[in-house]
């Protein structure tokens, strides 16, 4: 049994094999993108339906065999973990019925991203990210929780369908940061009952843009500070070893003088 | 009375106490959010109230002990500040009686952020960029008096419910920068009684969306500014320590050939 | 004469005629802003015009003043001439009858701006960077005169309210630059028209805010590097010539040995 | 033969052949306008399509002439590809009959970009940046892909205007990612049907946006480490040498002494 388990892994890793699977992934993004297309479905409906099949298997058995090379250390990597989960959801049960379970099949495409070193990095770059904005994200999630209560409280009793609940304001509020229709769909109507309702939406506006404004500019500071820091230590180590050097000699000079 | 002041501060301190703190406060983050749900309220009404006046009760006195501990220093930080006005709304006469009032007492939910360091260190980041971008402030202040006495006496007459009064047309032209709408909703109806509106308009989104985007670079600027300052400096620091070390260690032992 | 000259100067740059004229600015600012109070019109219309009319009067002074104290360099000073016109605008003949020269009246409350000195470097600064922004303006202007030929002679005969004139294109092709109510408002009514309209305003997206990224971007960097060269060069500077001054120290004594 | 060429490729660097190329393609810019101005047409109609037709030879000549000027070399050069295929869409058989083929003579005057070094300049640093941006570009393709097919399978049958096929969707979900009208316009209605719609646009426009941000995040540290690269590099550059040479001097010394 011991041999087979690094053959296994080395099979796995062959460029031939990895280029199989992406080829896969790419055939089954096609094959779940003909479902959409009725005149697709009309002519060969089966057929779409039993290769999208044949994908799953072809996605379960790789699966499977990576499992059984990796062993334990196979839990540990996030992108094993993303990839079984988003196979694992075809094979729910009942999950050809649900039409959403059944729309949620294409994010198997997003598998292409962890056969792909490149776009795995940049993914890994952007959750990296997250983790130095979470002060701001938990400050945001106190403002809406705020925002959402104040609303439903003044709003709610006379605009139902926008401020009704903690949800459903906590919904138009977001739309209301994102900037659109925030006069013209909501406050206006809003200050025609209530007239200084201005005085809640405009400065919820303004924290919450300029909240917005500083998270991104945390995130330049953070990679510019990242990107310098190895690049500048690289040209100053380099420079001062070599003056380090000079001065160690001539140290050594000036000792065989004395 | 002496030993009574300390002894008070470090109970207040303590981290069970700190934790016991924060725990009231998201416990009545809930209790204010469900006052927004009708059917909570109809099966608990009372209660909640009830509830709720516990917490207003819990702050009072922990405020109460905290300015009996710092004494005049309470006043001198501004979180206490903070603290004070949020939990005196709440004590106002008549404040049960008006909805805004009511509404506002969710505002308690923000002494989270002074309750955790970190939140803390995030508003007061944002704060401290505040008076970098003053001069820029007090510039957007000037466009908008200026853009808004204009589009009064121009558009005011065949617009009022837009430009019918300076504070209208403020509004107005805020939502006309936060590029709301600006064309099909405000600008395009203008032109069709005003057909050279444009020439307003739309330099006045090209100026303000320009200081915008001035006081975002100025903002990055000085971030990256402080921030590399910092990592530089001790970089360069220790290696200047170290080349003016080997230099001395040089011209010591020159000296003693002398 | 020639004593005249200089005594006036003095006088114009004592802090007290600098606030007396702040002062007046601000006044005229109120003043005009009260004209578009009706209720205060009709309680006391002449009253506020005579008012605007007593400062109009104080500026001719005060820039007659400054002229006669600086002669040539007045003409030289782009701020001068900026005061210069802002004033003269309310002198043209019939001014007072175009309700358009009556507005602009209130511009000379930017006069304030060249009154501080704070204010005047802002604007300074986002007026230095505009030649370095010169080509990208360029390439926007050819864009936007290909994007409205384009556009007025494919979709000018179906909306001609629209796109049936080369301003008019521009302008909605400024809107739709802006991204406001670009698809709902304009791109999904002229797609039932010309199916294939998408073609050409995606890709105008794209190019146009594209650019205008490049632009932020340049913006960015070009103030970044002011900064840092700045700071940087000081720091430096002293280091160097810190290990320079040793160095040379220690060349002077091996002199000595030899 | 051999002299000729040289001549003539000479011939075609002079100023004023340049400066000629230059006006000939204002000209045409102005006459391709003018075609957009109805009543220059019933003036002068026919005088306005022999102009054009007039620049386009100019130009047919102009880059002939360069073809035999520079030889194989010509097609090295992405500007002239550029301008080929510029001028060469005017001469497709049957262009004139083509509403969309004639609009798009007017992309002649993008040849002016490649007449001017400076806008050349521009065009090369945008596309350079292009590259870099690949990575992000596919994950948002991918994105994209994933997002129209479950917002099809999802929302086609009810919403067909808005999801009835993959590219309805695909531009659908474009203009929700440029957050116009994406709430009052598509997913308010939306959701009118599907009540938790949200939970697909919400999570949608914040990973578009967060994708956006940080291709605009990468953009400007590469433009930055560029920039800083070569500055910071010749200012230490300098100062090393200058140590280096210092202590190469000083070595220098010790070893005679020895």
């Amino acid at each position: 049994m011991i041999p087979f388990r690094p053959r296994l892994a080395a099979f796995l890793q062959r460029p031939a094999v990895t280029r199989a699977i992406t080829a896969v992934i790419l055939f089954n993004a096609v094959v779940l993108g003909l479902e959409t297309v009725p005149g697709a479905m009309r002519a060969a409906g089966p057929l779409i339906v039993a290769l999208d099949a044949a994908c799953l298997a072809f996605f379960v058995v790789e699966l499977g065999a990576k499992m059984l090379a990796q062993g334990g250390r196979f839990w540990r990597d996030g992108w094993n973990l993303f990839d079984t989960v988003i196979v694992g959801l075809a094979l729910l049960p009942g999950s050809s019925a649900f039409g959403v379970l059944r729309a949620l099949r294409i994010l198997r495409v997003l598998r292409i991203v962890s056969v792909f070193p490149r776009l795995r990095r940049v993914v890994e770059g952007l959750i990296t990210a997250l983790p130095g904005m979470a002060s701001v994200f938990v400050l945001m999630a106190i403002i809406f929780y705020v925002g959402a209560v104040i609303a439903t409280k003044l709003f709610g009793p006379t605009f139902p369908d926008w401020f009704g609940s903690l949800p459903l304001s906590g919904y138009t509020l977001f739309q209301i940061m994102t900037l659109e229709s925030w006069s013209m769909g909501i406050v206006r109507p809003v200050m025609e009952v209530h007239p200084h309702a201005w005085a809640f939406f405009v400065p919820f506006i303004l924290v919450t843009t300029f909240a917005v404004v500083n998270l991104l500019v945390g995130l330049i500071v953070n990679s510019m500070q990242d990107a310098h820091a190895e690049e500048s230590n690289a040209a100053t180590d380099a420079y001062r070893d070599e003056v380090l050097a000079k001065l160690a000699v001539i140290e050594q000079r000036i000792e065989k003088i004395k």
